[in-house]
């Protein structure tokens, strides 16, 4: 990478609506190939992806499809319209109502995430590459909240053909000391400045990421960093469950040990 | 916005090594005023606005640094190395160790987090509004980790002239519902974009960020947003304390009222 080579994130035009109809790779044959440049990285939301899965079901069968996605619920509030469920689902992503979406969705219905986000970015990656003959990297990208922080970030839960997690431990900084601990998720990094040209109403589902070619590997099985691995597992996490939940787990374990329960 | 308008980031040359003697205004207007159009946004690094500032102390005073910096601990861990230390800071900010920094620092020294990080942003987007004739944003940007994802990604903690988060909620979708959840952090988003072309090693400490003038807004206190409301509340946190923190308090509270503690 030259380090003075800008990075130039841009939408893609003409992608219009997705449905269950859609064949996802035919629609980038059609809209993207022919603008793409070797190195390039191509960020899809998953909201196209989870349509064109047909991933779409009736509204009110919402907190259904919620408890189904879920396979362990890390945090509940309750609010004047109902109760928030913060779970992690079957793709490990810990995420408010298990990442259903209800906006930009067809009427009466809401949106679950897609059943593989990595496979349809390692599929599309190499749909990719056979049909330019290079290199492309692909990203499906999500919006999330965050602890700590207000707002949400679109960051990676699909990714193939690219470093997800570049890791500088071991290299030296510039006073030619090891770094500790600088672990960057640039997967994330890559979605999050996609979504500032997507935007959430403009209508514009796909963007390119280009002047990361240093990022960009083949798709292949072997080389393959996958956004399951930006997935912190509970058993490592700190805040794998919410302060009141965790709280009340110990009031009830105590209170377990005083009764002589185990 | 011209939906079709590319997002340009670059780096920005020249800056060379920033010690307490830098005056950072002065140095931004040697090397990125003439580089400047309207509606840019310029990323520092906390990094170099911690060195102008002086914010450096000795490593054997490091833990005791943490303390100070420190408003409330939020979760510790310990390791082979030490313990780690995650707190909420003097600038609302969830961070290990405080967001003290090691790397790229002058040896035996480590680095505190900026004194003001929004009101140096301010100054300095009034300053570049000076030396320019037009609005430009700054962003402070720094490197922290999150609850649930691996990895680390650069979050905004100063902001002047942009907006820096964007609020969609009661806004109409593509299918003219309104839209109820979305909020984006939008300077978190520009920070993780420049962290792209800005590396960790490379020596590259501002970027500019070019294509986003709809965010950028005079910086005048009138219209003033600042990163500090990027930060959540501990009180409106469902992650306030770590797992094990919340457990044990939990455990303690049962135990308290067992033995007729208030």
């Amino acid at each position: 990478m030259t380090p003075l080579e800008p990075v130039t994130v841009f939408v893609v035009p003409g992608i219009g609506e997705v449905t269950s109809d859609t064949d996802l790779g035919e629609l980038l044959i059609a809209t993207v190939v022919a603008r793409l440049q070797p190195g390039d990285i191509v960020v899809i939301t998953s909201k196209i992806v989870s349509k064109a899965e047909g991933r779409s079901v009736r509204a009110d069968d919402r907190e259904d499809a919620i408890t189904e996605e879920t396979v362990r619920v890390v945090a509940t509030r309750r609010h004047p319209h109902g109760t928030t469920r913060i779970v992690e689902n079957r793709l490990g992503i810990v995420a408010a109502a298990a990442g259903v979406d209800t906006s930009n969705v067809a009427d009466g219905t809401v949106l679950l995430l897609p059943q593989d986000p990595d496979r349809t970015a390692l599929t599309l990656a190499r749909l990719l590459h056979v049909e330019t003959g290079f290199d492309v990297g692909v990203v499906i990208s999500d919006t999330l909240g965050r602890a700590w922080r207000e707002g949400q970030t679109d960051v990676a839960i699909g990714a193939a053909g690219l470093t997800v997690v570049q890791d500088y431990r071991g290299m030296p900084d510039m006073q030619g000391r090891m770094m500790q601990a600088t672990v960057v998720a640039v997967a994330d990094e890559i979605a999050a400045a996609a979504d500032l040209v997507m935007g959430k109403t403009s209508g514009y589902p796909v963007a390119i990421v280009r002047g990361l070619s240093h990022l960009v590997v083949p798709a292949s099985d072997d080389t393959l960093q996958q956004a399951r691995s930006l997935v912190r597992s509970a058993d490592k996490d700190m805040f794998r469950l919410g302060t009141a939940e965790a709280f009340e787990a110990g009031r009830r374990a105590a209170a377990a040990h005083d009764s002589g329960a185990p």
